[in-house]
């Protein structure tokens, strides 16, 4: 599928991306601009997730690529994934300490030392910012919103489909367990058969994350024995490494109880959510039909209104 | 204008905001989540955009909100405004070192400290991505692009028009002297027709930026005496002090110096842009307007396509 470069079909995708101007490389590994054709197919497939999402009436919000770093503080990130966190400092000092700041960074030396921790963090998953917003009582059959959030995750790689910054548009669930889990179960039906429908062939398997360190191994273990987290995978640039382009979860408690968050009886909420990876989606896309976007599948181009 | 909340109408009209749903805090001063209402209207005035320039025939291009830090290091941000900066710093370290981090985060204390900085840092502009990847020559006559960036400034403000993290939306010119120039004052002219055609009172006055520390009053005074940005501000909370929702700025060679653009004809290139503030342009319109948009001006709706 993917033409010679040398062994790796990782870079031999990137630079047939970067070649049509589809992605212009920043000069750091995994961060991109996008073209104005790309951000076309995201757009389309937006209105896709709306459309079939309209019958759940849910609320839309949009959050910044940064949150709170007290919410940050009460996920579990730190433990799990601190490999990934981005962590926003800036320059705190007066005068004096500028003129110390400048002296270093002409010298060439490390100047990052001279900032300080600021009040936020790079957001890790879409949903991420919404739970804190929700601490007290939902409405009787809880909520659905509709999210979409630019993600950080620091993974420098050469993997077209591993970017450091990207967007997940979510569907989530707040309620009781049920509730929560019927969403989970449903989108991952109804997720699966949208991208089937614009012809990628996903297979939904149950989620591996890249817990870290040693405890991560018990993570890893519990989050396989409970399935609580569905992938949605398609080949991209292997057939042997399919790539996640979406992913259903059920949290059980986990955001309910770290930030209050409780159903109308009075239990702590649950909650789950179906994320689509945007920039994933279409490489898949680009990659299964070609970058000529009007010699794509009739029946694709018509779901996406594309022209 | 404002209601009155003590004596403050930069908080009376965040309360307003807030109450309605169309503005979410986030927990940090100048953080939020915005309504599906809120990215309505700015979609509106994005299509508005993007017809009113179609017929410079831009290239689109839309950058994460993060760039490359060796990019930021040629740039003069830091010796400017670091007190705006955002770095993004992330966990480096092994299993050990992971422990240690964890120990001094289960103890409440700063574990900021064992961070390091990353690759990347918050653009504070949408335009500054694209200069590095324009390195080399123009094509003759130069280019124009269109872009859209989440831009980030740490000045942490109850005024819902200084937020930390929003978006630009830019035409860019690459070009001769002329053809920048040009490029600013046609913008500086159609930028304030758009603003008042939807019922925005804008006024063009010479920017005034907030140059950091003692160096900065030199930079002050050659910004205002060359004239080289206008801002478009009309009065969101305060009459006395309007706020700038758009910009037109003349950046002479500096990004062709620092980037090694040269025009056609081997000169260093000269750029300039406008900037639609799209917050602040959606918190101007709802102040003007109110928040039911059904009661706008029909002419201000039609514009919009608002309905």
């Amino acid at each position: 599928m993917c033409k010679d470069y040398g062994d790796d079909p990782y870079k031999a995708y990137q630079a047939e991306l970067v070649e049509a101007g589809l992605l212009i490389p920043l000069g750091v590994r995994g961060l991109y601009g996008r073209s104005g054709l790309f951000e076309h197919i995201i757009d389309q497939f937006e209105h896709y997730v709306t459309r079939m999402g309209a019958h759940l009436n849910p609320e839309v919000m949009r959050f910044p690529p940064l949150f709170s770093r007290s919410h940050y503080e009460q996920i579990d990130h730190i433990n799990n994934f601190p490999d990934l966190m981005g962590s926003v400092h800036t320059f705190l000092g007066k005068d004096k300490e500028h003129q110390e700041l400048l002296r270093i960074f002409n010298q060439k030396e490390d100047w990052s030392r001279g900032l300080a921790a600021s009040e936020v963090m790079m957001v890790p998953a879409a949903c991420y910012p919404l739970y804190p917003t929700a601490k007290g009582t939902l409405p009787a059959g809880g909520r659905v919103v509709d999210l979409k959030t630019f993600v950080f995750r620091h993974e420098p790689s050469d993997d077209p489909a591993r970017m450091q910054i990207f967007r997940q548009r979510e569907y989530v669930r707040l309620g009781t367990p049920d509730e929560a889990l019927s969403h989970r179960n449903y989108w991952l039906e109804r997720g699966k058969m949208m991208l089937e429908s614009v012809g990628l062939p996903v297979e939904a398997v149950v989620a591996n994350d890249p817990f870290f360190g040693r405890g991560g191994k018990v993570m890893k273990a519990t989050q396989i024995e409970q399935v609580l987290k569905y992938e949605l995978v398609v080949p991209i640039c292997s057939t042997e490494k399919p790539t996640a382009i979406s992913s259903c979860n059920y949290h059980l408690d986990h955001f309910g109880a770290a930030f209050g968050i409780r159903t109308a009886d009075g239990e702590v909420a649950h909650t789950a959510c179906i994320g689509f990876g945007l920039e994933r989606i279409t490489l898949a896309l680009l990659k299964t039909h070609g970058f000529k976007v009007d010699a794509w599948p009739k029946s694709v181009r018509d779901i996406l209104d594309l022209r």
